[in-house]
């Protein structure tokens, strides 16, 4: 930190990037990446896009508001767009969060939430998963706090269904409830339509995992207009054109078109099955993924084991250095070849223990 | 407001959209864009990145950041690119703001300081121009703040030259000091070099203006090493990716392009002096202006006056309803010829005044 760097940022910490190594090709399963390229149909409106960039883009995202809104049967005013998930999750840190009123959220979640807290100077609460890395919905019922779940959760891969999370937003009727649906696209059930219901829920969603648009950042977030509104006044204060005109392009083609969005969700679905398969005959146990990785632990080498013998093989998994974390890897669900290559690789590194 | 909006946030002004009617078509003069689509080759380097935005960004712009340091010659750790100049500028106030350390900057400059100010939570002192609009630098010596100076300024137009920048960096050791020169290359001179020279300077720039990616967002922020790793503590707490991948490519292209920017450069300012005369032969007084845009008065009309009957006859240019500000309208240096109908609508206009 320089001299001129205020000292409210001491607690901040200095996010590292997700390993990018350039020394050789990796088979890159570490930071859930789609295995499919975007639609062409998205990959074209982005290319025409491109342009007439020198106009500034619409702050208002209307085309891409106006066709998310049909897909998923909610009112233009109930959708807001950012830039990816990170950001309207920041937003809602940052609008529904004080002092008075702490976010609060799982001990094992999305790493980035104690981070949004402390960028946005609010306190928070962590609350321990039970045993077996599951959410225990009634420790959410009334906590005087804004919540934060990830449904399914990072880096477990585990979901809760749809109506154990509504217990959780009508048990805090005075406090934001916000549901993380980076990966529901991939098995689990969302509680989107719950929106209509409750006018304290905020659901996040992203176009990075299962509509290939890691690399272009767009996110979404639905909730009654009220809650938009609030977000929005975030939004306009701090970068109003946050989103793009070639993203916003990206977007509209990935979400009309479905039949490709839903051919990769079911190939990745297979693939995730096929992989734990594989992965158990090996000695792995794996927690029940409902997302496009599998989180697994084998029974005689830890979790840092487990990714330097990969590295070192050329392929890339993620492990965690925390309490209860440590035994696990996370592996991204990449296409088949991709997964082939990780268990005839996993198969040698076992054998060579031996 | 919705009930559960944390009451912090009273004070942030809800941002308007700038005016981007749907009824006719307008020769749009209101935002200062470029009257130029982005150079060829920017585009083709974007839609060339369309096609793998499955992949997550490079959070480092790690290309972009080795064609700026060669280019402007500076250090790669000397640089920081952003998700247009406005993320740069809202960083800046994050990091080098607090209760102790306000943020200074002109009482007319550009719109968003205040609500950056605003946004994070740190308090701002105004400093009023002088009579003539333009800024008294002698005003910026030992304020115990950071200051923000948009030079060229908006939306005067008015540039101070480097030297006088210089003396404001120098009376102010203990802050830093920001140059916010989205409009630089308009006619104005660059404070780049100095970074070198002094440890409390950031400057600023733009890709929005004079190389064509309004649309894209792109900024870029240059100071020494320290500074900068100030900034990126923030950035990658918030949103790491938050320059996508197509962006990213279209920035190394308008770089690269040197042919293309330095001609479309020359012909906004040859097409500024032609309109300059146009406008003071049909009454209008200008301020001299270094950058894309024109801030004229007239004898007989207020700027809202003008500004409507402008948009009547479908022709957009912003007025700003302000004390001091309100005889002017800001009129975006365009195409040649959209300078031409604005000159003839306003002859129309004057001559029905009669």
């Amino acid at each position: 930190m320089s001299k001129f760097m205020s000292k409210r940022h001491d607690e901040l910490d200095a996010y590292v990037p997700g390993e990018q190594p350039q020394d050789k090709k990796y088979v890159k399963l570490n930071t859930n990446e789609s295995p499919f390229p975007p639609s062409p149909f998205a990959q074209r409106l982005a290319r025409q896009a491109a342009g007439t960039i020198e106009l500034y883009c619409d702050p208002e995202s209307g085309a891409l508001v106006r066709i998310a809104a049909e897909k998923f049967g909610v009112a233009e005013d109930e959708i807001i767009f950012t830039n990816g998930s990170d950001e309207v999750l920041d937003f809602a840190f940052a609008a529904f969060c004080d002092d008075k009123t702490p976010a609060v959220f799982p001990d094992i979640t999305y790493g980035f939430y104690p981070v949004f807290a402390t960028r946005n100077g609010v306190p928070y609460r962590e609350i321990p998963l039970k045993e077996d890395l599951t959410v225990n919905v009634e420790d959410y019922f009334g906590v005087k706090g804004t919540v934060f779940i990830a449904n399914p959760n990072a880096p477990t891969g585990i979901a809760l269904p749809a109506a154990e999370i509504e217990k959780i937003v009508k048990a805090n009727p005075d406090n934001v409830v916000v549901v993380d649906e980076a990966y529901v696209d991939f098995g689990g059930e969302s509680v989107l339509p719950l929106i209509k219901k409750y006018d304290n829920l905020l659901v996040t969603e992203t176009f990075s995992k299962s509509r290939s648009l890691a690399g272009g950042r767009l996110g979404m977030g639905f909730a009654n207009k009220a809650l938009i509104a609030d977000i929005k006044k975030i939004k306009y204060s701090f970068n109003p054109y946050n989103v793009n005109s070639m993203t916003a392009a990206a977007g509209i083609g990935a979400l009309l078109d479905e039949e490709y969005f839903k051919a990769n969700v079911a190939t990745i679905i297979k693939t995730r099955e096929n992989t734990v398969f594989a992965l158990e005959k090996l000695g792995f146990t794996t927690l029940p993924s409902k997302a496009n990785f599998i989180f697994a632990k084998h029974a005689k080498m830890s979790g840092k084991c487990v990714y330097s013998a990969l590295k070192d093989k050329g392929v890339l998994v993620r492990y965690f250095d925390k309490d209860r974390l440590r035994d696990y890897v996370r592996i991204t669900v990449g296409s088949a070849e991709d997964m082939r290559v990780l268990a005839e690789t996993l198969a040698d590194i076992i054998g060579e223990q031996k």
